[in-house]
């Protein structure tokens, strides 16, 4: 009577969505103070003044029908220009308006792009650990997501498998830096070993291979670590930003797709981009949103409270005696789980009331995500119950 | 490369949208007061000045957080709330916040339902004239758009023609009153007949029809005209609302799906359609304008404007000597062509710089559309074009 699929994908809960909802059945049995939930990649910094200032400053400003007006499916031309501008300014590339294609935020931006790209019979590849709605939007194109395995060293990239695993079947390879789970930012060192690959594998099956760069934590990132700009390296890149993360505005939904002339068939792509925001029913993104963003594009993130909340949580980590990569980017740390039953382990937090996610869901077992983006309280009051959890482990 | 289906629909252009860049290319040569553009259903009200101020006072009373953070997919449980409070207090009905899901804007809520309902091999029908853009989003799913010949006597229903197109194949329905492009609203006679005929097919096929009710123009109605509330008629409606033309936000894509408990599989029906607004990547309505459509939610449609231009053309045109319906609802004026070629037609017009859409893109050859939504003077100048253009026909 209904699409089984989509009753299916509408009502299965997400492992972080059920450990969620017992964090707020737990809340109201012992109190919000005493459960520490790092379960959620929700924005916990509001967005800064200037933002909402410019909301209402535009409002008042705009011509209401000009404001609230449908713009051109890609986005007004003008907003494009400034965004293309500040780009220019920041990685020295040379983008125009017509290099950019204005979405409802990175799920829409990433989604549109496989859309545009899958053919009859397409594969897209990406990196352990992943962000498990890839595996959803992927195939709801049509196509399949294969996962090179994680590098669990310091969760760059495994290029012994990538070599094995980039067959002729790939359409695109995703990217995910600064990553959600890992917390890690990909190296130069890494992107240009990774556009080595690319450009080799290309030649050897003579069609294109896109990368796409998944960017909503480019702006997060701490102790001066530089995010490099991956067009710069590999000319067939697709990058697709969101405002969600950098100016807290996740509910909005306005993010980006960048493409750089230099892709094969900038026409083809571009064109297809459209006609997939088209029957993804993304009429345009956000009109309002639009020139929000724009005229706060170059306004800093403020990411004063996460640097702390993740430095304090990884010192409490390690001194409880967890192994975990230093916090690089993003808001979230991976640390190795203290048996291998990333689940079991998850359970056994439970008991201390640490809400935490299993690494298995994005594809890397042994392992467990905590989202820092969460009140620097709430951090400091878990740091005991981490270490009684570890205490455990060592009887 | 990149799928061909997505670079057509990207870039195949509308002959709407055709015919618009002509208008544009046209007012740089000869003068904007000199081109009488009808063409495009943009609404050109501006949004009353108490939603401008309802998105300042959200702004500034709200937490950032929470105003501009992720809602749950199926929107703000107080904004479904408020807004089913205030559709019981206007047609009676009986329905919570869980009969509402929150969607960005109509083209958004449709495509949501035909993707949560549509199987394997699945039809949809409609009645022509219909907007164009069904076609496209039907097919987006997998599917197949039917078209039930227009009655061009008043522009309600086929029944004869309905009777026989419903076969078991039909999933679901679709019906747009008021209606663009006609300006057309089923009478009570109408919707109780179309429901009659719906009960009796699906007696005889043993599964449910649904009817898909797409009410952009809900209030943009003239004359104390009453809009029959579908749902009341028959059970196994879904309403696909928008406030794009009601409030003059199409930018902005803000609306809903109605679900009523009625329905048969209420539980697999909402649930389809949270996993259909998942895979179309739309992860929740605008967090911003939920909460402003909520408080906005019985301010009145600013329609004065549009019923002065629809009876202001009406009269020009049967002055001139077109053959047309009444305005009753939208911004639209359907008017039978002075030849059967209806392209040609507007061809014809377009020497008198009036610029006029072909009934065909409808589904309805020997008609035209002519939308409203323009200045007054622009309909008061182009009214000597009509009469010359209809004195040629005449020599």
């Amino acid at each position: 009577m209904v699409s089984e699929k989509m009753y299916g994908l509408g009502t299965r809960k997400s492992t972080i969505r059920t450990i969620f909802e017992f964090g707020r059945k737990r809340a109201a049995e012992i109190g919000e103070e005493n459960v520490y939930d790092f379960s959620i990649g929700n924005p916990n910094v509001p967005a800064p003044a200037i933002v909402n200032q410019t909301i209402i400053d535009t409002i008042k400003e705009m011509d209401s029908c000009a404001l609230h007006g449908y713009t051109v499916a890609p986005g007004d031309p003008e907003v494009r220009e400034t965004i293309a501008k500040s780009i220019n300014r920041r990685f020295g590339t040379d983008y125009a308006g017509k290099n950019l294609f204005m979405t409802s935020g990175a799920a829409a931006a990433l989604t549109i792009c496989f859309k545009a790209l899958a053919e009859d019979w397409d594969e897209f590849l990406t990196f352990a650990p992943y962000f498990p709605e890839y595996k959803c939007f992927v195939e709801s194109v049509g196509s399949e997501l294969k996962v090179v395995p994680a590098n669990t060293d310091d969760f760059q990239i495994r290029f012994d498998m990538l070599e094995e695993m980039l067959t002729p079947h790939i359409k695109a390879v995703i990217i995910n830096t600064p990553n959600n789970p890992s917390g890690v930012v990909y190296s130069e060192e890494t992107i240009k070993k990774l556009a080595e690959v690319l450009y080799a594998k290309e030649k050897e099956y003579g069609h294109p291979i896109f990368l796409i760069s998944d960017e909503p934590y480019r702006e997060l990132v701490y102790g001066g670590i530089e995010v490099p700009y991956v067009p710069k390296y590999y000319k067939n890149t697709l990058v697709c930003y969101s405002w969600s993360k950098s100016l807290s505005l996740p509910g909005e939904r306005i993010g980006y797709i960048v493409v750089p002339d230099e892709i094969e068939g900038f026409e083809q792509v571009y064109g297809a981009i459209a006609g997939a925001a088209r029957v993804l029913t993304h009429v345009n993104a956000s009109s309002l949103f639009q020139r929000v963003v724009a005229k706060c594009v170059d306004v800093p993130s403020d990411i004063a409270a996460y640097e702390e909340n993740g430095n304090l949580l990884y010192n409490g980590l390690i001194e409880a005696g967890f192994t975990c990569q230093k916090p690089q980017g993003a808001f979230y740390l991976f640390p190795k789980a203290l048996e291998d039953d990333d689940y079991a382990f998850c359970e056994r937090a439970k008991k201390y009331d640490l809400l935490l996610v299993p690494g298995t869901d994005f594809g890397c077992p042994g392992y467990f995500r905590a989202a820092y983006c969460i009140k620097k309280s709430t951090i400091e009051a878990s740091l005991p119950a981490f270490r009684k959890l570890a205490e455990e482990y060592r009887k």
